[in-house]
């Protein structure tokens, strides 16, 4: 009989539920919708009604030790989702709470998606035995995960790391969380995208991006363009990493970890946005971190990163496997 | 027979010494100069003969438990001393070795002056029991301390919580770091003293500081001319403390604290300074954290604040005390 853990990775319109070991490997994973249900709780019953049925005609030999959920919104100390804008139920949901009961009891814990790809990373990817990193979540906007000896910080009230919202820019760009200048609207895919049509405003770029809406760009296209030697699309790495570079450095004077590892859509184009961005990080850097905190892609694989940091999360919570050691 | 530690705050001319027991009570204090000494182990064999002497004719029942020593560019891990501008010693200096062997073995423990303020803020001052907090030094520079989950951080490398260097502006004032735009530049008392200057030449401000040279200026004459209701040195508060107020907000992001407490000359200055920085900070924070992060002064009185730091730090180390239930 093997040990797992049920991780939960709940996104807006789905989610991954997954059987994973203390290696972090999968047993099963399936996908279930997650929008169709006017309670969260409905939610969980479904998932549990898949995790039983897979569990059966798989014939599964495994004990469920712990469930973990990373989820938008994730509040770890209160096991709650809490005013999700991308999710259907809307307030505050002990969506931990109705899992343990669902599953009579079993031990469930839930932190925000940026922290468990953080924790995940601590454990199954390229943080193994890192004391001290800070996980940089480069996607439709930008989340952050910041281990500090060996721990994932919370905060006092489960709200840590959210690096994605450190102003950049005084009256810089217009961000969904009401403020301007946030980090996100520049370094996430979204935030690219927004440059390269400023980009294109301000100069006169010969680019193959030029008849593109901003609704039809993406961050694949970007990637291509530059790839293609594009020089707006290079521009548009440029300016970005720049950005990112800069605010990377003022994190660093934080907490001085090291190790950064960036993770997520953008992160995808790999040297691309990691070169400026690591010029960037360097020429601002107090003299006394100089040369010693490399910047480095996830060693999570791009589909499964969500669904190890969940079962990371449960691990360690259990005290069967630590972060780093 | 009262327990004790020996607490050393070193400054550039000269250095505290003194014992302290587990309350924070100071049952002698002796200063001595600091740059009168070729060797750091010069300065150590002064403080160890002092020390004796002040034991015999002040007939002190006590025990000396432990060192804590509190220093400009202290490296903790290490127990060093590491290129401190300030100081007549050049280089890497193992002052903590200097002191257990001259003390016959007695257990030493070193930080930099701004952590042994934060570590004395949590055991004996106004953060006693508060899990996270950030503790702002704004003197002549500005220094920090980050406590989280009732630990210090000391990062990778000992150097964690540099937050004066922290860049709050792009191509900002000149620091002493070499880069330009650090928070210190800015919200220490040569910033306000910067931005009088500044502030006089780009308007046509009345004050009674019109006729003072930046040498001449104090942060005690700042202060005066704001209580008299000095326009410029109103205006001179309102610009600082916007800008710290913004840098805290982005602190804030990161380690979601749960108290902010200011220490040192501009400190002093109480509201003058305190209610620009609060108003900034709560218009330039995430909702989240709107409300939830009091901005207070040190409760450590000013000469001793340094020497009760370090008496902190030794009795955290030697388990004794907690810095925070």
């Amino acid at each position: 009989m093997t040990q797992v853990v049920l991780a939960i990775d709940l996104g807006g319109t789905s989610a991954d539920f997954a059987f994973i070991d203390f290696a972090g490997e999968i047993l099963y994973k399936e996908n279930i919708p997650s929008t169709d249900f006017d309670t969260a709780n409905s939610f969980v019953q479904l998932t549990k009604k898949r995790a039983e049925k897979a569990i059966a005609t798989k014939k599964l030999d495994i004990n469920v030790r712990a469930i973990g959920i990373g989820a938008p919104n994730g509040n770890y100390y209160r096991g709650t989702i809490e005013f999700a804008p991308n999710l259907n139920w809307k307030g505050i949901i002990p969506i931990a709470d109705y899992f343990k009961m669902a599953f009579g009891g079993t031990p469930c814990f839930l932190t925000n998606d940026a922290n468990a790809a953080a924790i995940g990373e601590g454990m199954f990817g390229n943080a193994q035995n890192v004391k001290d990193f800070i996980m940089i979540t480069l996607g439709t906007g930008v989340g952050s995960g910041i281990v500090i000896n060996n721990e994932l910080i919370y905060g006092n009230d489960g709200f840590a790391g959210e690096l994605g919202h450190v102003i950049v820019k005084d009256d810089g760009r217009k961000c969904g969380c009401g403020r301007n200048g946030c980090l996100e609207t520049y370094a996430s895919v979204t935030g690219i995208k927004r440059t390269i049509i400023k980009l294109l405003m301000d100069n006169k770029f010969e680019s193959e991006l030029k008849g593109v809406s901003f609704e039809q760009l993406s961050g694949k296209m970007i990637e291509q363009a530059a790839l293609n030697g594009d020089a707006l699309a290079l521009e548009a790495y440029n300016y970005t990493g720049n950005i990112l570079g800069k605010a990377l450095a003022n994190f660093v004077a934080f907490s001085s970890p090291n190790l950064i590892v960036l993770f997520g859509g953008l992160a995808q184009s790999g040297d691309l946005i990691l070169n400026p961005t690591k010029a960037a990080m360097e020429n601002n850097l107090l003299k006394i971190y100089n040369g010693k905190v490399p910047i480095i892609l996830s060693g999570l694989k791009g589909n499964n990163a969500a669904i190890l940091g969940a079962a990371a999360l449960a691990w360690k919570e259990m005290g069967v496997k630590k972060m780093a050691v």
